[in-house]
């Protein structure tokens, strides 16, 4: 699938259903607005769905997906680039971080390589859809060549298709790449026109040296990119090879009709490539956490979403979209499965 | 079972096994406190537990308490007290905002009249544990008498009986009863030293005058209580039978080591009782959800406990806490399920 066939199969949300839900929110048997933003994120859901959203969202899938940095041996991680490799054996074999939280919140955990160094595993459950093995680091210049921005685009676009094939009512994106918050506050700095310092975070936990550091890269990385550059052009330039992946996977989730569950900082940077290929997909994408890297408020500032939760999570793989999932289900289900005033026979406010 | 029994019931936590469960928690497959809040929680529940926390927390539990308020008749209220009963129809139905939740987060929703003015329901399902037909008005005396507020708490423990009968690993309190957060604000108010200007907002959503109506009551009432009152003489001075219910409820659980998920502003306030009868039930409690409700943020304050979510949710019935119910499973499959590094064989930070 062509990169202008996914941005093509965005459509705009269902203006209809989206004013049926919002009349309905409005009879329901409880006081205007007391369910507060599970509310309008019910009436947004009837929007994606063109009607009411499918019942109890079953089929809960997130794909976690993986790749190296460059930059990673530039000095801006606490960890080594071989904990990207070691984590996958993690994400299949069910001990992972994410995996436990997916199991609570009833969400399928699939795991993609888009772009990990070398791991050796032989293993038919991940997806081999490597574009590269890590990119080049943003430091020198751009992080991946044009063919491979595009490439990481399509194949996420792919594993989507595996996890519709499957089947899935929800969807969300994880991942995992050490140092991949450097690239992720280049792309967000490109994209909302904040400055390095007020982006930059310290990701897994680095010092003070290693901020320094790394708040300079970003800068010099994002003098490069022109302030309109399209979407391909960001990500080759700045980005990551999942974090193509991601945004590949979102457009073909919001172009299948599935509404997508953002996840932390680095899903959130995936959020922003889509939106400049395809503005309209912010309507079919749903916050799930803010966390503490300074630069995920203003990514979800600049896409106009309010997150459902803050946890202080700081650690990707989908955590938070995946503790998102129940709620969301829950905005449904009220206007689904709620009474009105009239259907209840209860008296109204006075 | 006496009052004097059930504060003598409430034990502290196990210090040993929150030790083991923090040292294994610094162990795990991710950057130290990367779960964020979902990690202090974790090392809480281990500590109610006294080692792993139950697997999945499959049994989860919520019992809403209804009770009325003399005080409605005073216009603090949008809706009349008619409307408490007939919510109580919509309980039953599972067709109220808390069935479609409990649906979503796997809780079973349990419903009870501990005050209500009246409802002719013949329903084996309403546990009746009516202690009187509503309560007098706070803006002329006490609410209800002291042997009244005694009972209101047995009968709360009585009916965490019946739950616990059926089996239950977590479990929360919610409410309906129109008027109740004029009680609770006075309740608040008296338990941590605010004034009535301070701790009352508009509940459901009343215009300035009666916003002014109920902060002149809730003033007067608190200025008939001492400020060292014990929690039967702050329950019966400016309570509601289904606040004493919940406090009640609240001492049975914490006894019979079940971890207790707070609601909103209302079940906040019976907490403040029950930590006025017995101060280590703290350890036992777990904040869901933060309202707008200005008092909520003062009471949790008091309480010293950070809410799960911040949702906007003003409509009680333990909404916020079945909401919450999936992170605090979550939080404890972290610690049950994940990996340590030295199991996995990843890298450490360097």
């Amino acid at each position: 699938m062509t990169i202008e066939t996914l941005v093509a199969g965005v459509k705009p949300a269902d203006a209809a259903a989206i004013a049926a839900a919002r009349a309905r929110q409005a009879q329901l048997t409880k006081p205007a607005g007391s369910l507060g933003v599970l509310e309008e994120l019910s009436v947004r859901l009837a929007g994606m769905h063109g009607g009411m959203p499918p019942a109890g969202y079953a089929r809960r899938a997130l794909i976690v997906m993986a790749g190296d940095h460059g930059v990673a041996a530039d000095g801006v991680s606490a960890y080594p680039s071989e904990v990207t490799a070691q984590m996958l054996h993690g994400f299949l074999g069910g001990t992972a971080a994410i995996c436990a939280i997916a199991r609570s919140c009833g969400v399928r955990v699939y795991v993609a390589d888009l772009g990990v160094k070398g791991h050796g595993i032989d293993d038919p459950r991940l997806m081999m859809l490597n574009v590269g093995r890590g990119t080049q680091s943003i430091a020198r210049g751009p992080a991946m060549l044009r063919e491979q921005a595009q490439r990481a685009l399509e194949r996420g676009a792919e594993a989507f298709a595996r996890v519709a094939y499957e089947g899935v009512d929800l969807f969300a994106l994880g991942e995992m790449g050490i140092g991949n918050t450097t690239p992720a506050s280049a792309i967000t700095a490109a994209a909302t026109g904040r400055s390095a310092q007020e982006i930059c975070g310290r990701g897994t936990g680095i010092d003070d040296a290693r901020l320094a550091r790394k708040r300079e890269i970003v800068a010099q990385a994002v003098a490069r990119v022109a302030p309109d550059a399209d979407g391909v052009t960001l990500l080759a330039e700045l980005g990551g090879f999942e974090i193509g992946g991601m945004a590949g996977a979102m457009l073909a989730a919001a172009g299948a009709g599935i509404p997508v569950v953002l996840d932390g900082f680095i899903a959130t940077a995936a959020a922003l490539v889509a939106q400049r290929l395809a503005p309209q997909i912010i309507e079919w994408m749903i916050a799930g956490h803010r966390g503490a890297e300074p630069g995920h408020a203003h990514a979800l500032a600049h896409l106009g979403l309010r997150p459902l939760l803050e946890l202080d999570l700081r650690l990707g793989e989908g955590t938070g979209a995946a503790l998102a999932m129940p709620l969301v289900d829950a905005a449904a289900r009220t206007l689904r499965e709620m009474a009105t005033f009239a259907e209840a026979g209860v008296s109204e406010a006075v």
